[in-house]
């Protein structure tokens, strides 16, 4: 099994290679990630500028790593077209530093890096925990078990997964729950500054304390359990009342008449 | 009706300004747009820098009119959050220059823009035509009749419509779908070249001529018809055969053992 | 006569189209700036990418206009050596809010976009006032005197002149100055501060009160005079004690025998 | 003696390991580089946004390594201003890949990285050999005996040399000779591309074979030697003729009189 590793928090974060060194134990790890950082890129593609691609030392032995001047997006697409000769059988994404929960997901470049495996017809995990919480292992561990069930054949092979683990030690975890992404988890706020000549803005998200239902993904996080939500790459949405066949023909209509 | 009209070819797009022009009918507008092209930037959200504001001089009359030093997503989040004081009744994101259909409207930034409306309650529209179509007339003209519809709650006010038009004189259009995505329209690939120093990547991305199923989004266009898809913010997949509590039962108990 | 005008604060600043209104009077104007602002730049020039580069809707009509989505220098090296077919006999670069003294020259963006005309031939002028000054219409009128003076060959041909002038009207500037560049005019220092996730530095610099000689840019400023530096493109220090013929032999035979 | 060592490749580099590892002999040395290529930056410093760094895991033990996402002109003034506490006693900038001579000097980010150190009262020394010439072992030993020679005041303590060798082996290189820059030794080309999208253009360098005096850093490095330049920190032009004091009583006369 041949799994490629990237990230968003960029090539020299631990979480990166705490999860490199875990897979190791399922296949062969090749890893591509953004040479800095790149958080909140989401699902950015760099489509108007080259891009420069350095191999780089890896920080765990027999890893072969490639350090991208671009996003985590960029980083999976070229390993996947270019990079890489051999077929690449899973995607994982992460350690991310700073869980990636409802809504948020959109703008993780965590997520996004994995949805450009998953749109290549891979398996595709992204992993997260909580900001400033500095262990990776139970993390990169559990990506090791999903690693090896899909390369078992025990979980179907048609999966983009978005893992987040709550700051517990294994042995205060509840268990693990299937969730759907809670509604709301941040309030963007806008700080204002000044740089001395001029004013700037400055995006800060605010993390909410809301009531999410019990099957949500916060939820989970907030009651001390591990959180693995099922996604897709489309952002469609079933058809709903008042969108249909009567109101084409009446847009139709008006929209010839002008 | 308070109108934030935004897009990501950046601020000096004629798109957007044959789009503020209609809307104008509808509405008050404002715009707030990147100050260069940001396209493919998708769901990037700027945290780890501040970002910067200028009143722009606009393309016409009596439209406010920011440029932001940032991402769609960015220009469309301070605008709702701080550039605007009056509550804005609707985000509208255009006129694209390249049409946002299947798995690709992940990666726009003129469906980013619109993102960032519907998370915030807000309905929400991105438009767009062909690369290379340099007529926005009736794509505007479109947008104000929706806008118009919304106003008059002939429209539900809870949605995120993705609206495609095709290269077509309004007479040989042939009507207006409610579609779902395309799976794959492009494929990407990988281009290198040498700077005379370095190697380089380049992301090319090419078309599909794909045998899309007739509800799709890419189907309509192929058949002459424009298409409006109804959009979520979530990747969320529906339950899925294998991601179950069993799966999660005998994950834990591995995960716990280690 | 035909006159490229650039600056460093983008080619929306005011300061840049006071300076090409007042040009027009002395020749054909045609203005290629950064879409932005970059201040500081200096001399950067931008190899490892490609430049996009738009028609930008002129502030006054009749001048040709470029917006430049790279560093001052970028613009005048594309203006002369690709965009501007006819021959260009002078390049101007400002108004820049902010002066531009001593050794603060050397990452002036508004300074690099003049050594890039300077070092093809042209002569080339500089024009700065200080930092929240908001009348450009004399520093404007100077530079077209500067203009017309090198037309009526008045002036030396082979110059490039930074010019800076103090915030008083007219009737209140005591004099032009022919000056050197102060030694020492600023002072950087670092900020921290932390973006909720990460700490960062910001560089800020501060203005020095230093007691400069005489025959200074900054004396100049400080006691209500316009100062006109005479500038070259070139680092090189007269030979020094000590760095001569004996430290080569002395380092070379080192330097053979390891 | 404590060496700051900096370049504009970027800390992974090996030309600036290679320059490390032998200033060690020297005394103690403490990198802060870029973190990514930052070629042809020049004298760009960045003041408009903040600065992030990370302690970088060193490519030699015993080395203190900052990674800054900035410019080589940033990564200096952050080391001297803030992330070193000590006092610094040179600093050393390279071992660039690319000759830096003559009027190229000016857009060198080697160059840039040593105007900082020297601007601050250090001694600065900037090296480089040809591109494409992958042996920085003898450029590098030629910065430490040049280190030592600081060290021991051999040399002058107010010093800025760029420092260029040769293609050759030591037993080839016939001498080190103090020189002056070459007057031009580039042509900037511009290159028109297209993205699939639009236009766009890319600056290229041709080398000049120009007939350079004898006393340049071009002829040095043409017949073989080793070529260091003094520098300084100014672009001042001594007085020129027709700049002075009529001038300055014509000009202001006329200024006066709109």
């Amino acid at each position: 099994m041949r799994i490629l590793v990237s990230n968003d928090d960029g090539i020299s974060a631990p979480g990166l290679w705490a999860l490199a060194g875990q897979l190791m134990q399922a296949g062969e790890v090749v890893v591509a990630a953004p040479d800095r950082e790149q958080s909140a890129t989401g699902t950015a593609v760099t489509l108007r500028q080259p891009l420069r691609v350095q191999k780089a030392t890896p920080l765990i032995e027999g890893v072969k790593a490639f350090s991208v001047e671009g996003t985590p997006c960029d980083s999976v697409i070229l390993a996947l077209e270019k990079l890489i000769e051999e077929p690449v059988d899973l995607v994982v994404s992460g350690i991310n530093q700073g869980l990636n929960l409802g809504d948020d997901m959109l703008i993780s470049g965590t997520v996004g890096a994995a949805i450009q495996g998953y749109m290549r017809g891979l398996p595709a995990i992204a992993v997260s925990i909580p900001a400033g919480y500095n262990d990776w292992r139970d993390a990169a561990r559990l990506a090791k078990l999903l690693a090896e069930e899909i390369k078992a054949k025990k979980l179907p092979q048609d999966i983009f997964l978005n893992v987040n683990l709550p700051e517990l030690p294994v042995s205060e975890i509840k268990g693990i729950r299937i969730t759907q992404p809670a509604h709301k988890t941040h309030i963007d706020s806008v700080d204002e500054g000044y740089d001395g000549r001029r004013k700037y803005y400055w995006l800060v998200r605010k993390k909410l304390n809301n009531n999410s239902a019990e099957d949500t993904d916060m939820w989970a996080l907030e009651h001390g359990f591990i959180s693995i939500t099922a996604l897709q790459t489309t952002l469609f949405r079933k058809p709903i009342a008042g969108i249909d066949e009567g109101c084409c023909k009446r847009l139709f209509q008006n929209f010839k008449q002008a």
